[in-house]
């Protein structure tokens, strides 16, 4: 351990107890001029994506991890966007959010206050700078930013953005603190700074994830994985079926909210299956299959457990048809991430029992899965999704880099009578 | 690692799955026939106990100990009555807590349910096995209990009533699941199953907390120890101040909301200390103050920085004399724990400052710090304190066992156009 993460964390630390004692339209008017910097600055900030895109591609890295990392004029702008809205959502501090009186006459209010320290460790996307810094900031938190090497110059260049606006409103860079230096050890040393660091938030691939779960003494939220289930009900509407799948595997099948598994009634199968996987088809989805998806569509491919169990992220598409509802849940108590879950139905009933029978972050009743996000559900943007359950379960927006608290007002009240003099 | 603990996770989780599913009003009426059967067989208890008090003594425990363990039909009416304000609560479970239509018409809800699996790690005092079965149960989830093994026969005993009272209601009695094999090596099995278990919650001396904190994988919410300020104004009601502070410090020493460290202003110093010390010496109370302290009061002992850091839970008292509010939170901030702060005062823009200036778990405004309890601030009873930054903070009552999910409502709307048929 150098200790360079540690002094790193003590002056974010600092610079936590002032953000947390700023008003709402402080902490507004500073993320607006977050977005305004990064606006202004562009051409800073794309010559160092330049950089990180030439570095990468001379270092083989794979065309989907150089889309994310590429920055470009419409990038830039949907990220000072992003600020802008992170800026004007509600202040998730300071109001009471509940009241309650107790007998005595003492007055029980809870109150939410910043948790204090994040640290977010995360690879690749550029946008995560801005966003998670964004986010913290406006919950009167401090951040600890440690993005993949892959990005450095672009992640340094937004985050000299956001050092420019925190100075211009007389606040210590401290609040945004990037830990520049690439080695690995820091992550580790970070990890283990349980007087300063009050949650830990990975973001990126599964190993990535998996390294900050292991060895985390500090709290830490997370999501493994993304497998996430489409089941068609018996009563469902086949076109708004179709239209749910088509979106939620074809439109975007490299993120975590796309869909990986398609479980169908028996009654719809054969005319749902024929229509779907044509369309699939017709989008380069390859299809994978059990033998009653098979009796109706022969010519896709055989799927396993190991396919039900995949998060593809890629135009992959596990199939399997089921007797009923309940099956479905089983199939997805088994196979599932506790990430997404959607049934197409049109009874009642039947979404309230799926509602009722799944305990995944999010379930949609005939909507997409691709709306599981933080700016679709409207918290502005997102650090994250979680589904550890505890502290914030889906996406989590500044509302979940607060914790609430109690504060209870009395006019001298004792516990105990004999107290008094 | 035996596997012991592993297959009783096992069928907890199980019988977890099955409870998640029961109505409130099921709930409820399991929570109720366990008072019910508690108070019934309490003969069988009391032997239990008697079993337990008999080797507490001659293995030589002190007496406080010795007193935490002690259950006679007072204690065990208590008890009874704590599972009945525990069933009386409102559902935490099901009711939508919040409800947002977004511009594409998609209808976002936020629900509760219940976290799963919680572990409860605990010592002496017998009745956190009712109270933690009863408020896992009542949010809805199974619980494994491991309690210290000098109650080793009470807390069968009343693991016993509770399986009687789920039996009779046709529930699985893995729901509450005692880990009756006394080795050490299962806590540390127990602390490792991710997969199975979703909360640890230690409770118990230091030492117990941060070994569980140590080991665990598993997610963690604890308390270390309660070092609890009141701050006495210079706009004070001079007699009330007095008042909190003799219930604060005097009613209940051992407790983790008792106060340890007093804090003055200046300007109410003199004629404050003189009073306070004399009360305090009356109950029994050994004052140890700062030089200015000592000049009013020049007979008590002398304050060290030790002192302040102390989490006495004795008869013992550390006092220092602070120029003003700002110098009251920086004592707070350097020393305190994060549980709970007292400020007594008649000014409103004191009060406000106080509570804006601290980030404790509770924070009253002239009512004692005893009032710092689960029972006391409504919610029926409590699994434990935390001041872990994270899920929950402050005294945990069944609310705090469940998590806020996303359940999305649409009629077919999907996140890209070109998804449509």
């Amino acid at each position: 351990m150098s200790g360079y993460v540690r002094r790193l964390a003590e002056r974010a630390r600092e610079a936590a107890s002032i953000v947390a004692r700023l008003d709402g339209a402080v902490r507004r008017q500073l993320i607006e001029r977050m977005a305004d910097t990064l606006s202004q600055r562009r051409a800073e900030v794309l010559a160092a994506n330049s950089e990180d895109m030439e570095r990468g591609r001379a270092s083989g890295l794979a065309d989907a991890v150089l889309d994310r990392l590429k920055l470009d004029d419409a990038r830039i702008d949907a990220m000072a966007q992003g600020l802008r809205d992170v800026a004007a959502q509600p202040d998730p501090l300071g109001r009471v959010t509940r009241r309650d009186v107790r007998p005595n006459g003492v007055v029980v209010e809870r109150q939410r206050i910043p948790l204090g320290l994040v640290a977010m460790i995360y690879e690749a996307r550029p946008n995560v700078t801005a966003d998670a810094a964004a986010l913290c900031l406006k919950a009167g938190n401090a951040v600890l930013l440690r993005g993949g090497s892959e990005a450095r110059a672009s992640n340094a260049a937004i985050a000299a953005c956001l050092h420019v606006a925190l100075r211009a409103e007389g606040l210590p860079e401290a609040a945004v603190s990037p830990v520049a230096d690439p080695a690995r050890e820091h992550v580790l040393e970070l990890l283990q700074l349980t007087d300063l660091v009050d949650l830990a938030i990975p973001r990126g691939g599964e190993s990535l994830i998996r390294f900050v779960a292991e060895h985390a003494r500090v709290p830490v939220i997370k999501h493994y994985k993304g497998v996430c289930h489409l089941y068609v009900d018996a009563s469902a509407d086949i076109a708004q079926a179709l239209d749910l799948l088509i979106d939620g595997k074809a439109s975007r099948p490299g993120v975590c909210n796309a869909l990986e598994t398609l479980l169908v009634h028996r009654d719809v199968a054969p005319g749902f299956l024929r229509r779907a996987v044509e369309r699939l088809t017709q989008r380069g989805v390859e299809v994978r299959g059990c033998a009653r998806t098979r009796a109706i569509v022969p010519h896709v491919a055989v799927a396993t457990d190991d396919d039900y169990a995949a998060e593809y992220l890629d135009f992959i598409l596990a199939v399997r048809v089921v007797d009923d509802l309940d099956a479905a849940l089983a199939h997805i108590a088994r196979f599932g991430s506790d990430h997404t879950e959607v049934i197409a139905t049109q009874d009642a009933a039947a979404a309230d029992a799926f509602v009722r029978g799944t305990c995944s972050s999010a379930v949609m009743v005939n909507a997409s899965s691709r709306f599981n996000d933080g700016g679709q559900l409207g918290l502005g943007a997102e650090i994250g999704i979680s589904t550890t359950r505890l502290h914030a379960y889906g996406p989590m927006g500044a509302e979940s880099l607060t914790i609430e608290r109690f504060v209870v007002r009395g006019e001298g009240q004792v516990r105990h009578a004999e107290s008094r003099g």
